[in-house]
């Protein structure tokens, strides 16, 4: 027998009025914002969700104050039928998918921005990126009231600005991070790997594999810089072209790690491009 | 009998747990932010929050992030006790009493900031202010989790700031604004007036009468310039020192006023040195 149909709610009153049935009758909800074109990394994130919750609401909703003039908003991937079926499989409860106008009115004019944790690595390659990335979150996590909600670690520097901004403006909600979901050559799952061809699918698993290999050579103790610029290096033999960066960073706050730092808990992070597709990748050092 | 005295949380856990409790009990709550050093135009916003939820949370904190480096946060008065008393006395269930470091503590950096009604007239003259205001503001009403909150019209920008904020950012909290609080001769009460002399308190009443002057001359069918600096010039004539403005405004969005703007509900606002205080005062046109 077929899934029932998922139920989608497109105003932030429906949405409001279904999480306080469910609240009413003792249950809690937990969230997974998400821009849509789903695949299994979403997925494993709206099961690592029932895992803290009884009820799931993922949303939909690609949110054009965090692309740059230059970046894909247009040709962002979007399929809600599509989407809605993949949810329901997983035990979602609910499909919350606002309109542009239902999430920015006329007049809308307030902006949430982070400092320190926001602006390198992404933060200075996508101006702007993370103001409209720290607004639409504060936006999804009131309008949904859920007890927790769940990001991918995928975006990392993105879950420690949610993580940053929800302490901070002490919104009532539990930040849960969920493991990179991955291919089996290694490429980390994305919407945007649609965007590749053949030859460039054939060549991004270098990516994960550079970083890799450099949290290895991290541990046996080698030079921050020098791995840092090998990994540079063999992506560029791989056939990436820019390199936006590739840098070892504090796990939490994201900061240049000191002479000292040997101890704390470190992450490398990737931003390059393949042909026009630019792919981000992270790992625990 | 005396009161009882009032209970004080100094957490946000405390504040919640009591907030929870009253809401497990089928209470509802309002809040009345505040910055201490009450006086009966703050009594007056308590007992307008118990007309609107069954529990009221007054809270006092001197937020140093909304003083520019040359403004009175050092001298701002100061007297939790004597708050407390006048708290109870009004109604007030709990006072809620935050250290700095409970509301910015080590690493801080998420900032709320609203463009367009924060930008003219106070924004203008007190660089960051509104951004101190809307993203303490902002921590205030999520730790809570108040169904009401009141603030004074007196501080009207900055009520008009809180509204569109709490709609752009979905904050789940109905906003009430309440009435000024005025002495005898006009004066809009503000803990601010302890600052003055008393010459200069003799002297204040021309603030209010310049803004009633004005209104009525506009009511009338004067020109808007004109009308703005005949109160000026006689805020002059009374011994005020630099006025920061003098200015008719549209009365939701604080835009300056078209040529077709007759029927726009309007409100004007003033801000004038009186000796090294700073008054504030406003009244609907």
């Amino acid at each position: 027998m077929p899934d029932a149909p998922l139920p989608v709610a497109r105003s932030v009153a429906d949405l409001r009025a279904q999480v306080a049935a469910w609240k009413a009758a003792g249950e809690t909800a937990a969230m997974v914002p998400t821009m849509g074109a789903l695949h299994d990394g979403h997925l494993s994130l709206v099961r690592l969700a029932r895992q803290h919750a009884d009820r799931v609401v993922a949303s939909v909703f690609v949110n054009p104050t965090q692309f740059g003039p230059n970046e894909d908003f247009d040709r962002y991937p979007r399929n809600e039928a599509g989407d809605a079926a993949l949810l329901a499989s997983a035990g979602c409860d609910l499909l919350y998918a606002p309109t542009v106008s239902e999430m920015y009115p006329q007049g809308f004019s307030t902006t949430v921005t982070v400092t320190g944790v926001s602006e390198p690595l992404d933060g200075a390659a996508r101006p702007g990126h993370f103001a409209g990335v720290a607004t639409v979150v504060s936006k999804l996590l009131l309008q949904c009231g859920a007890d927790v909600a769940v990001f991918g670690e995928k975006d990392y520097q993105q879950l420690q600005v949610i993580r940053r901004l929800v302490r901070d403006l002490d919104i009532p909600v539990r930040i849960v991070g969920g493991p990179t979901g991955r291919a089996e050559d290694g490429l980390a799952l994305s919407s945007r790997n649609a965007y590749l061809t053949d030859a460039e699918r054939a060549a991004a698993p270098a990516l994960p594999q550079a970083l890799r290999a450099a949290a290895e050579r991290l541990r046996a103790g080698a030079r921050v810089a020098d791995v840092e610029a090998e990994a540079i290096a063999s992506l560029q033999a791989a056939g990436f072209g820019k390199v936006d960066y590739v840098e070892v960073r504090g796990a939490e706050d994201l900061a240049r790690l000191g002479p000292d730092s040997a101890t704390t808990p470190a992450r490398i992070l990737a931003a390059a491009f393949l042909g026009k597709t630019r792919l981000i990748d992270n790992m625990p050092v």
